[in-house]
């Protein structure tokens, strides 16, 4: 449980962590997020988030609630006030508050920010890794910017209801010339039969995963073939081995598709040897 | 200025009007609003909009905050509260708070609700009623349910945004085939050289506008020609009149379309016409 959260300035109980009911965040979708590994109480791949963020910002104008440093100087503190060894921060920045207008205000709006920090016990995640999840595929609905990581977010959260019903753990969107373009809330890979890693290019239609830039270069470094395209959900469930990345799963087996197995159905040598290597070629860097 | 805001059971001060950091408005627009107009200290068209709100929650599933006999009692309540005689009351229910998480809560998760009131000069809207706006196309990049009124509006606020930069008050959508969806916070109409009045069929890409609906109810009282199919921005370009519906706006004439005028470049008579019979069409009943 998070016991003390940022808030404006602020560090306040969990009770009392309150925004205005006329937040753009709330009122409009208008804001930015990032979720940030935590591990034994330091940052993984911290400088890849913030550089993240600030494109984000940028792309829809809202202003930096403030500068890196002091950025990752109260993501610290809230890590220690909740006395987190490992688990992730949640980071959200708002255009902030004000009579709700959907033209954007002038300048002077502080953002809003929040920041929160919770344990996630990693000897779970590690038991999901070792059995794999399942993913259901469905069609990508989201709006044409999911290269911008905001909180418009109900397609994904409608998204992964709906794989839930079905016993799967994450949703595979198919983009309308029936290619995957992303999971609801991670990067999809697949490992196709010559054993080359596939992972969609870079568009405006799917976010640029710091963990998937992250695992790239640990199978550069392991000198793994890799290709950047798209792949259809076809090519997916031929796939020798298929997992999916983000910050919360570092990189987590894909065992079945649409109720289809993937492979021998069991995590694949290939996704493991990226997982059990990913935190010695992330940047991790004190809080 | 609204002064009182109901949140969640209580009436509060404006500075006060709070809701929770992990709302899941906030973190995934996951919630849904209505806006009404107040005429007079009535509400216009009231069993329409909450129609409307119910099948909005229905369709991404969340509870309904309280009965519509009850909804009514407290909307009455913020309207006297903030003594709005001429203005619009807006509603916003989102799925409620908690532990952040894409899943869907358990059924016991209450839904939050916000609702406040303000008062907005019928004189002013008059005046840019006798002017009329501008509006400029662009892409629709919106999520493929634009049906269901949620919070998914930073599209649309980008987009008046922009439309702002190039002098227009609203923004039209283009979808990928080339005809007007909507308008970022309104429905799109024009009027053909024929003298038909055209808007858009209700499907996934639109909103059913519930001054749209009283617009339609007003057309045929007055046995005006109408079509509901989709127009492209070549004969929107070519219309004779435009204009736009929403609760704020009822039935606001557009002159120029991406600078070009239409027709005269003055409001049009049929729009007028539409504008001026408008509430005596609209069920208007005591809040």
């Amino acid at each position: 449980m998070a016991r003390i959260v940022y808030v404006n300035g602020q560090y306040r109980p969990y009770a009392k962590a309150l925004i205005h009911a006329e937040d753009r965040g709330f009122q409009f979708a208008d804001a930015i997020y990032e979720v940030i590994e935590v591990l034994g109480g330091k940052l993984v791949d911290a400088t890849r988030h913030l550089v993240r963020l600030e494109r984000s910002l940028s792309e829809i104008k809202i202003a930096s609630p403030m500068g890196r440093a002091a950025l990752l100087h109260v993501i610290g503190e809230v890590i220690r006030r909740n006395r987190v060894r490992h688990g992730v921060v949640y980071l959200q920045v708002s255009r902030g508050e004000g009579r709700r207008d959907f033209a954007l205000p002038d300048a002077a709006v502080a953002p809003t920010l929040v920041i929160l920090a919770r344990s996630q016990p990693p000897a779970k995640m590690a038991a999901q890794a070792a059995t794999g999840i399942a993913v259901k595929t469905m069609p990508d609905i989201r709006w044409g910017r999911s290269d911008i990581k905001t909180v418009m977010l109900l397609p994904a959260c409608l998204a992964k209801d709906a794989a839930k019903h079905d016993g799967a753990k994450e949703a595979w969107f198919i983009d309308a010339t029936g290619h995957i373009t992303e999971g609801a809330s991670s990067n999809a890979w697949i490992v196709t039969d010559a054993g080359v890693l596939v992972t969609r290019q870079l568009d405006h239609r799917i976010l640029g995963g710091v963990t998937r830039a992250t695992a790239l270069d640990v199978a550069a470094k392991a000198q793994m073939k890799v290709e950047e395209r798209a792949f259809t959900r076809a090519e997916a469930l031929a796939a020798r081995e298929a997992f999916v990345t983000s910050a919360t799963n570092t990189v987590m087996p894909v065992v079945a598709i649409d109720g289809q197995m993937i492979g021998a159905g069991t995590p694949g040598p290939l996704t493991l040897r990226l997982r059990s290597q990913f935190h010695q070629t992330a940047e991790i860097s004190a809080s």
